[in-house]
């Protein structure tokens, strides 16, 4: 069994799939989170360790739950 | 209708229940996740703003998916 990819290279996937189900630009996708577009590009690229506010921040922009968020992941 | 608690403390609260349901004490818990006890702690009071890696150490102890460990956050 293939060992599962680290934690923020999964959220990044996630929220990269999502984004884009949504039609958002990850410039947009930024704009709307009020967060920097360099920082999104590097959740997507699994390289932040985000903490749970800008987590919630994230999920709040998509209109899911956190729970919804974390599916799969 | 009421105003959301805030992320930090609602993800505590659900810590804290979780943990509880489990049957380990708070030292108990900590040591199982490698935290210290005070952090954990501070993540149960809802002081702490808990970043992805920690997030997923603590759904590793307690053996449950990160979507089980947002159910309801």
């Amino acid at each position: 069994m293939a060992k599962q990819a680290d934690i923020q290279v999964r959220f990044g996937q996630r929220v990269r799939e999502l984004r884009r189900d949504q039609g958002y630009s990850q410039e947009k996708f930024a704009h709307a989170c009020g967060l920097d577009r360099t920082y999104v590009g590097g959740i997507e690229r699994g390289e932040r360790n985000v903490a749970l506010r800008n987590i919630e921040v994230i999920a709040q922009t998509l209109e899911i739950t956190l729970e919804e968020l974390f599916e799969g992941v």
